[in-house]
């Protein structure tokens, strides 16, 4: 399969797009679709419950929810305010997941600001009510915020301005200030570019490294922060590489249905994986690595869908209860 | 060939290079190559002296300028003041082939400051040295700056924030300010990636219709603006296109030079052009239209190479006099 | 009068304070008021219709409307929507004074977008929705926006940046654009600090040489331009001098009214103009001019009231209808 | 003494010239002064080495350099490198009155970003050559670092944007990346506002509570952090309630040398300090609390002195030896 090569994703609901047909069944995957006509969203949840499963997908266990709205890009502000309910209610779902009660988040805005389809995370947090500070400095008697969760927010920046893993710094400012959990927003990589700014993945399983625009070395997870970590991701780029392959996949595809090249393609097909990998390699330029592709009016549409976000954290976090 | 299809460059050293080799004398179009061991700086002059040299080269008649540095993308200061100095006597040498005297200048920032590959003009006019309003103030009483150019600067913004034309803000202000000429700083798209962000174009031509990350609709030139026009661009993307035409170029090579492959090179090479143009229109995806391809580190290469451009401009400015 | 000496203010509201009670009455100027309970927003409009009115106030003949809301520096949503509504149909009551029927308006972002208390204007400009070029591109056609206004905006930058007088650039950009109107936006001075982020001037005289906390060189205005020239302003600074004398105007009444000082405020009292206009002198310190007072959470103010101007700016226009 | 009434400057320097004249020896203070004539620059030392010096000067025990440049806010790029290069000189002397050897240093920007005069901090960390995560990929065998520091660096944000102290995510990031020692960039309040952008001060004490232009609540030092902490800062702005401090420090002189005032002067110097304490308090408008003064052009003076105090950062660490 040509995907093997440099295809990459970070959302599951496109890894599981990578099984040919939705009819196979891959074992101790549970998809779950959902379509809300009126707002004309898609929900799709992915539920990799097995290590089998987590193989497969090459994703680790958990839930990942993903929910596409191709009017996100688009800037009625009626439209976001209900999409960011919506959103608010899902994320609701996935904290409730957790076993314990989660009274205080931390929200980690990952990414880097000064480059255009990295700064959701640093975005979001820029409009995030935050209320640790109100809440340590006149606690219960601040009568209005009873209901509220307890917020605070850091921007940590990339390793390449700080020295510094993000997880070092969050794993320090986790252990000083004991937050019941972490959401971490980031910007993601996609397979498909019409998924771009329109989609929202939210998973339980927290960051991997490998993952974002920016490419963590090192994971926030609940294995290396001790407390349940949301990840909240937005694709906002294609792999350069990805390109390539789309375009070989076009020419296969290209190939099969032209009556002009049929020859060309029973060639290809012919050949073993080895000479297919063969050919990729030499198509793939040494230098399309560390590049990425993203839409011209990029800074438009981050900007439009981390308001979304921070509006859905705001509401999530000013009525959020413990649960139970 | 290929290179017809959805190729896109802003370099004219890039247009000459798609004629295959550099024997080909093309008729009207002059090249002068130059190297500097020192800094490792190739100067590349194309002069387009004829229209039938236009026409060839898809760029209209003028002088175009590449200096070349692949350590321009390092954050060498010493180096980097070198290459200011350099810059600001090739830019003074294009300066200088105007017929009239230049006293002062409007230094224009062209394209989008949220978008960080297209954010190059505008940096570099952040930075720059600005004199007009003391000049009009203090006149020749300010002795010190007797030997300087008058810089005045404008940073536009483009048409999805303002709602005009770039070039009716610069026509309506060069009517008013008149200015003796126009230097229009811009991001420019390469065919060759390895380009971005280590070569600047000084081209007498000004800005035109079509070219620049933003994809300007109008040009800035001396037709359009009365006074001469000099256009000075660093790519800093390359279209997503391109890199799908990239991949059917290295398919091509990989299928006549591979063994395993050589087969299919033979049923593709005895297409014609009508059967390969059926090949890649169906290749390239709609959805790359309106996207780029950028480094994931542009927000540092972008604001280095700006700083070297804006200190050439200062260099020049703060020492030019009026030409004879 | 104390007042006399550097006090400063761009508010006509408190040019009109300065007349030491509401009771006397002003020869060509009328003041009428207004308050709204549930949104405690207070309205004034202080016309000048006489050029004797106009010298007493020390501003230019015609209509100042000032909307006061003690509210506008939370962050209430819903809040915020109801104030960016009736701004709108005052906004929309000012247009239709003019004479002449008003279908494109271009709004200018006044002020440097780098320094916190002087970038509302810019603010403004990021949210506000372009329509000129759409409707340039598809005119009539482009049904659903018939009933729209055509807006254009350009943030022009101060002289520091630009080298250029604002009046310069807007004055070039009218005259190739040919807007009916010029809504300007800029940062004012108040004299009073209560009123800072919390009030909004809209006058139909455009703005004046000497105002905002960039102090305008030149004014924008119909006599400028050509065309009328509707000025937006919110206070966000105080001028330093002012504090100053604030203090002196405290301290006399500090004397007058405490017990242990009556005695130096006799002392004070009985000191004429010229002695005293000696001892305001020698009080306020030459490094004081060039400075402002400002919050130190005017970043979060500006944003706030920014957004809610913006809004107002796209609700009017997106259903403003030509005047009649 | 006037002074005692919310005079406040987070210079250690004029602490000292609170005590009317450099004769009077404070107990436990140590002054020493250095003029260099060429640069133009003052460069004073004050120690306290006693906590009597330390209760009279109200800042605690240790060594505070204090270097003066009128020509700072200057742009000439020369004389900013040779004041770097003395700086660099200077915060080298002060980290080796260490005990222990410095071989890795965590650089704070403490601050807001959105706020023009804080926006210090994050401007040196923007400019700062970070090299911790190099120096732990390639190790001894990036040959070429050898001889350097190991630096990181983080902007924290402030409290209204993370809900959390400065101090938690501080002490957090440190036990968990365990630098040597701490250096923290700082924007501060001085009382003279003739010192704004021209004077820098480097304290062996670090930051303290309730000095800053955002007034931190808890402090960074070494008995918060376990590790040295340096704290090097510039004052950019006057606390509003200062320059009311001074306009009556400058009536009292006014009154006392003007011949027409005398008598007032004389009946202020009988008042006793409650009645004066009791004259002051009234002079003070609520309003001004959480307002500060700061240049209009603040947004050049600060990117100036930030970048002239990042390049001094970057030349002592890449030539910085283990201290023997």
């Amino acid at each position: 399969m040509l995907e093997k090569y440099n295809v990459r994703t970070d959302l599951a609901l496109e890894e599981k797009e990578r099984f040919e047909s939705d009819q196979v069944e891959i074992p101790g995957v549970i998809l779950e679709e959902e379509y809300e006509d009126e707002l004309e969203i898609q929900i799709t949840k992915v539920k990799i419950e097995t290590e089998n499963g987590a193989k497969s997908m090459g994703k680790p266990v958990g839930v990942y929810l993903t929910i596409e709205a191709p009017n996100m890009a688009m800037s009625d502000e009626d439209y976001h305010r209900e999409i960011s309910e919506k959103l608010a209610r899902k994320i609701g779902e996935i904290i409730h997941l957790q076993e314990k009660e989660i009274c205080s988040v931390l929200v980690v805005g990952l990414g880097n600001r000064q480059v255009t389809p990295d700064a959701l995370g640093p975005y979001v947090v820029d409009n995030l009510r935050v209320t640790r500070h109100i809440m340590k400095e006149y606690g219960k008697y601040a009568m209005e915020m009873e209901e509220n969760g307890i917020v605070s927010a850091i921007v940590p920046g990339v390793m390449g301005q700080t020295g510094m893993e993000t997880l070092e710094i969050i794993k320090g400012i986790v252990s000083e200030t004991k937050p019941d959990m972490v959401i971490a927003i980031d910007a993601l990589a996609a397979r498909n570019s019409k998924r771009l700014n329109r989609t929202i993945q939210i998973a339980d399983t927290g960051i991997h490294p490998g993952s974002g625009v920016g490419n963590h070395r090192s994971g926030l997870t609940k294995e290396t922060l001790g407390i349940p970590v949301i990840g909240i991701g937005v694709p906002t780029v294609v792999d350069a590489a990805t390109i390539v392959n789309d375009t070989m996949e076009n020419l296969i595809s290209a190939l099969e249905t032209s009556e002009v090249l049929k020859g060309v393609g029973n060639v290809l097909r012919s050949y073993n994986n080895s000479e297919k990998y063969e050919l990729i390699k030499e198509l793939i330029s040494p230098h399309l690595n560390g590049m990425f592709v993203t839409p011209k009016n990029e800074d438009e549409l981050v900007k439009q869908i981390s308001y979304t976000l921070s509006e859905s954290l705001n509401m999530l976090f000013t009525e959020m209860k413990t649960n139970n």
